[in-house]
């Protein structure tokens, strides 16, 4: 794709993603897209099939926004739990922040309501976390007993509860505030006592 | 209401319960819920005032469901901690088995597609389970420095986030499971060390 190509195209999935963040699925038509975008339909179609394509596409925007972050947490050095932790609130801040992160995951909670197959959620999150804690456990940081891939489940699972209960309760305004309460409690079963 | 017609009504709630849990709020149609309840949609709008208003009593049936079952796990004798335990398991046992639990959560979920007020959700789960665990902390059962109210908020969110993962991963199939895991690891947190 030319350069302007890849820009528009980006421009157009951010607009997107902010309607279906706002809107959902069912309430966000192409006509709204082209209106904020200030563009035709026919540019929407020139780079998706149709709003089920879009859709997906800002779905994989939002599952392709982790890696990069991942690895920027956990190649610092410090403690590894230290690291999770901070990772933890990149992440909430994209929830804030970043508008193909929100969508996205309006989206995959509608995803019933889209007629394309979407990437599996969790996955990535449960293998990236279980590295993480299995580098933890060999550096003598975990409680003895931890098994890194149970409490990566558990953690991911968690984590993602806090962001949906926040969101209900207050739009997420409280939502740096649960994660300190949910890390306060992991922490004390997660990591091994200090000596 | 007539003995008769209470029956009706809660029959009819039951089968739109199950069409929203299976196809979802926009996905649901009056004449759909006629066609499995084997009724007129007249018998519909007798008990409700369309499919809005439908949505709206499954929720609320799904949210009155609570109550009794709280009671039913709060008043064994024990350990209060083992009480919350069980009840998580039943809870997670009505979100396999039963319609109007089932219907209501997807409901909830779709809310922003629902033009009624639903209930809040996660506000009486969390005061419920605040009083649970004031009154662990009082029998001694807490481990030092947890504030009851801070923890009831992690573990209904974690809880809930356990269900929502478990739903997207194997449609609940490793529920038990994986409440197992998470029990392991916040009861490590919470629970006062055994002298």
């Amino acid at each position: 794709m030319q350069h302007r190509a890849v820009i528009t195209r980006q421009a157009l999935l951010e607009t997107a993603a902010g309607l279906f963040d706002e809107l959902g699925y069912a309430g966000t038509s192409i006509s709204q897209i082209c209106e904020r975008a200030d563009c035709t339909s026919g540019a929407i179609y020139f780079h998706f099939r149709g709003k089920a394509a879009l859709a997906q596409a800002v779905v994989e925007g939002h599952f392709a926004a982790w890696p990069a972050l991942i690895a920027e947490y956990a190649t610092s050095d410090g403690p590894i739990l230290d690291q999770v932790v901070a990772l933890s609130y990149a992440v909430a801040r994209a929830f804030r922040e970043d508008p193909v992160v929100r969508g996205g995951a309006r989206l995959w909670s509608e995803h019933r309501a889209i007629p394309l197959p979407l990437p599996a959620p969790f996955v990535g999150w449960i293998s990236a976390l279980t590295k993480l804690l299995t580098s933890a456990a060999a550096a003598g940081e975990l409680a003895t007993g931890t098994d890194p891939k149970a409490a990566a489940r558990v953690v991911v699972a968690a984590f993602h509860g806090v962001h949906i209960v926040s969101d209900a309760l207050t739009h997420r305004d409280d939502l740096d505030e649960r994660l300190g309460e949910f890390w306060a409690l992991a922490l004390r079963a997660l990591r091994a006592p200090t000596q």
